[in-house]
């Protein structure tokens, strides 16, 4: 295992720090816990968002903290769910008496560890709705979930459930727009590397050196198929026809569309990526109204990537383009 | 090799396509060339900024084209320089009459590549000036350079000379102040892999599972030191430390930190190197008015991460806050 790290054991907080550190003006550190909170948190008149879930997916989930987005992200260790009295800390750091959405990744740990603090805030007189993002197409149930996965698609969600509560939105029609969004994005990924945790030292699968897994999950979950490394044009057009049928696009329709590196894929891969994308969406007559290219929501060091489309309509187009002051994802 | 790329031969040509793909409003692809320009390049009244090398090293340099930064990147093949006719389209792609400066990495292709299509611009009556960077403090000459390279310090060289000129002043001044970031910015960098140029196959170096490489170019070139891997502090402090006395910087002074992924490596392990980095300069009583933590200069997929400084006056904290609306550098 080569790793820039400390200590497994302190690498998610020793990487909470650093984070402090890097954007003193912006965030802060909640002592003694693993939430991330936007600097002037609870913000006056205002929905707070809450999200988060293991480490190991940087820039999620703090990245997104910011005016415009999240008001705070909580970090479990690497690839597990943060604990309830965690997720119950975020939730008070940001309720102002306007409420609190969570947004939450479809795990099973997340789902019971996000429900629990919203039972712990909800005694004390929190008001506190949530959505479950559920983005990937690949597998029905997997391995830590039932139901579909959440992946890269999420940050859509802290997207524009961030712009609608800085617009003013009650708790309710927050909650109503993250669901709507979450109703139009789908994803789907795909890995020619596993990645190590570092507490675990090893890799959690392997693939061989001419083999690629379509479908595969950000913790490594299997996929759909493992078979033999194709083109860029190849898996592009087979990762992107599979959101365009999950979502039942059609000629005159408009997209946002994310291409989203996993940790070690070069840059340059993605964009060869985008390129496909983008033709095969236009030879469809399906608009690209923006487009995303880059490290959205990664699995630690692990080579490959995913696409998102997310449907857009006027409101979402709208709350896409708001401002946003989070480090990963300024507009 | 595990890439997602379609040909090596044609892996620059669709990365950049991928890129203006990606950004239709901001960019333009110049036909038949690798030159990424502003989409209203040339600009009128303001001087030209163009800059480049060979690609690999993505965001850099197409990523740091937009208003506030560079109006053109020349592309070459993966670590190649671009050739005197590519660079030659991009100067003249972005003249209006103020002139063009162009930022050139200290390699000594670049340079004689760079400074012939200078010649070919200024023979058509082009006024054009260049400024070489060489902020890696690592070693004096290495391969493919005489004299110390430059790296990742060339960014914050890109932000500051476009600030510079999108406020309307004159070639000359533009060149001062991208001078003056110059003689204040240094970097060092180290890696735990190689990587592999698409179109040769394989590393063109090899590192032990327990080694690291302390001074790297992003070329792969040698460094200064192959050890045992340390801490991410003990890292942080080597690669920090030297760049500290390079610059000579003394408690009350001012800088920018970059604390760049050389493409491999997960952003929590350049989060864990800034927590420490941030430390010792706090230590040390020197200032840090602003933090980068992420993918800036690349080396591939090379695992790995730099170390940079800039020294800050009241100047260079202005025109390092002006926006910038460059795709990789959004202020």
């Amino acid at each position: 295992m080569k790793k820039i790290i400390n200590d497994p054991n302190s690498a998610v907080q020793d990487m909470l720090d650093g984070f402090v550190a890097a954007y003193p003006n912006d965030v802060k550190r909640l002592p003694g816990t693993t939430v991330i909170a936007r600097k002037d948190a609870p913000v006056t008149n205002k929905v707070g968002i809450v999200s988060g879930g293991g480490s190991g997916h940087e820039p999620a989930h703090a990245g997104y903290v910011g005016e415009g987005m999240l008001d705070a992200a909580v970090a479990g260790e690497v690839f597990t769910s943060p604990t309830p009295d965690q997720v119950f800390e975020g939730i008070k750091a940001v309720d102002n008496g306007a409420g609190v959405l969570l947004v939450i990744k479809n795990y099973t740990g997340d789902i019971m560890n996000f429900e629990m603090a919203a039972e712990l805030a909800e005694a004390e007189g929190i008001n506190v709705k949530q959505v479950v993002v559920n983005d990937d197409v690949a597998v029905e149930d997997s391995s830590f979930t039932t139901g579909r996965r959440g992946i890269a698609g999420t940050v859509f969600v802290h997207k524009i459930a961030g712009a609608k509560a800085a617009q003013g939105a009650s708790l309710e029609e927050v909650q109503a727009v993250a669901e709507k969004t979450i109703q139009n994005v789908s994803s789907i990924g795909m890995a020619l590397t596993p990645c190590i945790v570092p507490a675990a030292g090893t890799p959690s699968f392997e693939l061989k050196e001419n083999e690629m897994e379509i479908g595969i999950g950000i913790h490594g979950e299997p996929g759909i198929e493992r078979k033999e490394i194709t083109t860029a044009d190849e898996i592009a057009v087979e990762l992107t026809e599979k959101v365009i049928a999950d979502l039942g696009l059609k000629s005159g329709e408009e997209v946002a569309v994310m291409v989203n590196g996993l940790g070690g894929t070069p840059e340059m891969e993605l964009f060869i990526v985008n390129k496909k994308v983008n033709q095969l969406l236009s030879d469809k007559g399906i608009t690209i109204y923006d487009t995303f290219v880059g490290e959205y929501m990664t699995s630690l060091e692990m080579a490959g990537c995913s696409v998102t489309l997310l449907r857009l309509d006027q409101e979402l187009k709208t709350l896409l383009d708001a401002e946003s002051k989070a480090p990963a994802f300024r507009r």
